[in-house]
């Protein structure tokens, strides 16, 4: 396997053994960096950002000047074209004409694949969305990795807004897949998208195991932690790794009460929020890691780690602590993204042992395409902007059909639609056009390729079929 | 000749000599992209956008990267010293002093020239207003001598906005004086400015046949390209290649029906609209080109082309068909800027023919200059701006004297002031300081150094002349 | 002394030799720009802007560029991470990992200085808020050094505003430090801070001589100057260099009328201005340098300088004028800033004698920091913003006690807190925790380290002090 001319959209897009050979070049470069000037000599770089952004982004172009590149860059969507109406299809396969690779930013999710789908060139996603950030998760695993030597078999908590933090959902996937053990601490409100927890189940093979927090040792006394009695933590571990802490019984104390390698904390995604005074109480009773916080025993040799930027969910009296990490992780975004960069574009070659068996590389599920007919029912998906509607095919996984579960392929949100038909069974006679529940066992007998799911039964209903005697039955 | 320290403000201020140099260089750089990297090493290209673009400036910084140099770019008007009052000639007398070259788009027109007069180091004009787009002029011809050999002889339609359309604008006058025959197909309410017709055949040459919609065949059936019964096809040939089709007879249907060589399409300037319920419509009505518009038998070989950004005046479906040149232009867009910055810094040298007689390039018409009097009715120019007028001096090119027609020097709008008098005849007696109508014989009588025009009674007034026997007389 | 390493955030920073050193750098890259393209090879600058600007911005990264090496830059706040509610030292800590080199310019006052405090590597002032900037001051000295040979001695007169211009506060400081005589011609309300003129006698040894408008030979007849006749004229000389000029006398007729050597213009900085009718009174009465002011004869062979952007004040018709500077000063940026990047990159070096005495380097004052008590209370300062107080300690120099005068080390704004404390006094008996009036003698007998400060009763109040006999006597 070869990381040339491929792009990096989802962190799942790199094999475990693909993410270990990022790390052992991004330990070449940290050891050099300043003999790499002209390994990308003559190439330029594309640094696209459509939302705000001073970290990623120098981080970005500091690789590429280090590498002896060139950058090109838009950094503000008023600046740019995309304000005259124009596709990101369109503006992906121009500006992959002019560069040797791009880095995309952008506020819808499912843009970095449609960047990538149309530039030609390699392109890594610096973002879309609350949908995934990959490098920020090769920083923070290349932080762990070389504070702890391994991955494997870590004890990370992750800590405050798991919902809108899309640096979140790349780590968590990758840290069950190199086998860590993951606690979630959401914020009041903030916990895990199900569609995350419900993948990390289904395709990585973790156990999710809930526990009440009053039953957590952890917490207990842990009043400022949060005024909110209904917080929990949420225990996941991968079954592959752990498979002895699979026991059915859920108080596992000795478990809870050990130390923790990592505490990752994330700041609340204020942008995401609907302006209302929803996000004023969510700012209040956000948790805050302090000097005091990370007094707990627990807490003794814990990195404490952080993608910045940070507001008040870290407090400033941490940074002289040793256990802090969250500089070291910033600066170490220098070396990975050279490693990246170096490898994505052929300029740089290291030794990639055959990929062993990975659970989420090798699913395949079947795919949905229609022109019609259910669309995805995450309102800064890609595929539901106007300018991109002109030319997207609506595209699903098959995830599983009872119930059925579709996963749109640009932003990985999952939707449950309720009514089904078949294009084979009407045989052209009007009155066997016909939709049906889909929780009835019809959704198993229609063949994937033939079917036909829609999300409302008027949707249906426009276009020509009319409801079944099974329509209102299971 | 030699490009050397000159600057590009308009497609005029190439010769076709100089103008099949640069294709000829561009040629050169598209065979070795890469091993261009030490041409301008050292050199410096300022980049000012003050309009949104990503593309065009992309493509200018990729050809400075390219060949070996560096980009300095100020890209918001907000984010500069324009917001502090500074006029746009300090700006380019300091910029001038930093870089090597500069890049310039600006809303306002003519304030290329402007920044071409003062800078000191070679300018490019990267679109100013409505006015010109030199470069994208470039790119347009460079495809069609790619795919066709050759541009004399094409038969080359334009079709969208051809009001605000400054692309569109360079393209015609460069189409015009290579050869190329070209019809006009304008969206409704977007017809080619009278100046620019008119320069085409005072200044190029050209014939210009106004044909009613409905004796075009070209046209018959196609209710879709515009509900707007007033729609005309206008049919412009160069006098110099195409003196046969010079007939008397406005009927020459054998060339109507015949083939496109390619069909240029351009999307709606909506930016430059006032918002109104106008833009509606506009928009509303505006032609689309897709599958179905291109299968008349008319476009079998036709390269479909635009400069891009589109919107929806070209569909998404027409990507895939061989004839869609518009993501080729836009890649060749890279080797053309490389080869013309490369030359005006005299990086690179190619052998140019001596100058044949190109009558727009050898017309010089007198100039008339005054502190007062006339000024140019194009509220978008650069002469009329509060920052600019402290230093610029109005300055016109008398084109014609009946009607007297007055050409601005910086955005080339026509104006056609009413009234003048001399500032010889007056001999000092307050009494002969008079003035008359711009229509009477006197304006063949006036020297045009002794002219002085006015386009008001009351500002001939407010400088002390007072209305003369002529002045209401012919 | 070297300058390796070293930031440079007020031009105090910078001893007279060093100035001096960068200066003969300077010449050095001047005679050759164009051979420097090695000697920042493989460096990076981050250029971070966090106010507008084109030209000092486009002057920083063409020296980068001339020096071989890259830049990375941030020009918007809106399009930043300070947008997320990040603080500079967080920034600046990370930016400091990714480049070897940052140039920031930021609206608030102090907050290079933070950037230089947490950055780790070298940090350039480029502005902070009406504080200072120093690189501007630097290419001002070189274009009075080269056209002058020397600067000690010189008559210079600094016209317009000089409340807010930071680059006159800088400029003032070292023309005093290096032996010129300064005349101060404010615009009307435009007068220099107290806390300057303050520092010039304090510390640079500068008498200061205010002469009413109405003695001064140079403004009579001048009504087009100001309408104003409140208008003074300020005369600072340095007690170094003239000391023959120090008599008590303040008709000091023949120095008055005698030639300038440089006439220094500055514009309204409209911008730092609150939106009144009071901007609109500044902008009609500010002062204008045309062609007409110039013919006075003590201006005869005056450089007129202006850092620009200007607007209105400096006329145009004086860009042709062989005395005017200002598009030489700003060429000049480029080898200073060539200069001093080289310098404080180690990527050059030069002999630098050691430093003579300079009484602005050598002061010591006594410090006051306290987690309570008195703040600056200038609201532009970096100390009092809400991202930047979870970190920031109160810090002042303690310049006098009589009347108690305390510095920002951050704005370096003057406070004169009303109320003193001790923490020794008390010996933990409530009844002993009294605060005093700061203009008692106690204000001597409490040692610095021992002194708690407070700019209002109603403070020392809340901290739990009492009002002593002496609070209210003096």
């Amino acid at each position: 396997m070869s990381l040339v001319n491929r792009s990096l959209v989802t962190i799942d897009d790199l094999s475990n053994e693909e993410i270990e050979a990022v790390f052992s070049l991004a330990d070449e470069m940290l050891n050099s960096v300043n003999n790499q000037s002209n390994v990308c000599q003559g190439k330029i770089m594309a640094s696209l950002f459509f939302e705000p952004s001073t970290r990623t982004r120098l981080s970005f172009e500091t690789a590429m000047h280090r590498l002896g590149g060139s950058v090109i860059s838009a950094i503000d969507v008023n600046a740019t074209s995309l304000a005259k109406g124009e596709s990101i299809a369109d503006m992906a396969r121009v500006v992959g004409s002019y560069a040797d690779i791009i880095v995309i930013r952008h506020p819808w999710e499912g843009a970095a694949k449609i960047v990538a789908d149309y530039a030609g060139v390699p392109v890594i996603n610096a973002g879309d969305g609350s949908h995934e950030h990959p490098t920020q998760t090769l920083c923070d695993l290349y932080t762990l990795k070389k504070e702890r030597q391994t991955i494997k078999g870590l004890r990370i908590a992750l800590c405050g807004d798991l919902k809108y933090g899309r640096t979140i959902h790349s780590l968590i996937y990758a840290l069950t897949r190199l086998g860590a053990t993951t606690f979630l601490w959401p914020g009041p409100g903030l916990d895990m998208p199900e569609n995350v927890k419900q993948k990390l189940v289904t395709e990585y093979g973790a156990v999710v195991e809930k526990i009440p927090a009053d039953n957590l040792p952890l917490l207990v006394g842990r009043d400022d932690w949060s005024g909110n009695n209904s917080l929990d933590a949420i225990y996941i571990t991968p079954s592959h790794a752990h498979q002895l802490a699979l026991i059915p019984d859920i108080s596992i104390p000795i478990d809870l009460v050990s130390e923790y390698d990592a505490l990752y904390v994330t700041r609340l995604q204020q942008e995401r929020l609907v302006a209302t005074a929803d996000g004023q109480d969510l700012k209040r009773d956000y948790p805050v890691v302090d000097r005091k916080f990370l007094k707990g025993k627990e807490f003794k040799k814990t990195l404490v780690m952080h993608p910045l930027p940070r507001i008040d969910e870290l407090a400033h009296e941490v940074d002289a602590d040793p256990r802090s990490m969250y500089f070291k992780q910033a600066a170490r975004g220098v070396p990975i993204r050279m490693a990246l960069i170096a490898l994505l574009l052929g300029a740089k070659d290291v030794y990639i042992p055959e990929k062993e068996s990975s659970p989420a590389q090798e699913r395949a599920y079947p795919l949905y395409k229609r022109d019609f007919g259910v669309t995805c029912s995450n309102s800064k998906c890609v595929s539901l902007q106007e300018t991109e509607t002109r030319y997207i095919k609506i595209e699903f996984e098959i995830i599983t059909n009872r119930p059925l579960t579709l996963r749109c392929v640009y932003c990985e949100h999952e939707v449950h639609p309720q009514y089904i038909a078949s294009c084979n069974w009407h045989q052209g006679m009007l009155k066997n056009k016909k939709y049906h529940r889909a929780d009835t066992h019809l959704v198993r007998r229609i063949k994937p390729e033939n079917l036909i799911i829609f999300d409302s039964e008027s949707k249906a209903q426009a276009y020509g079929f009319k409801p079944s005697n099974y329509a209102s039955e299971r």
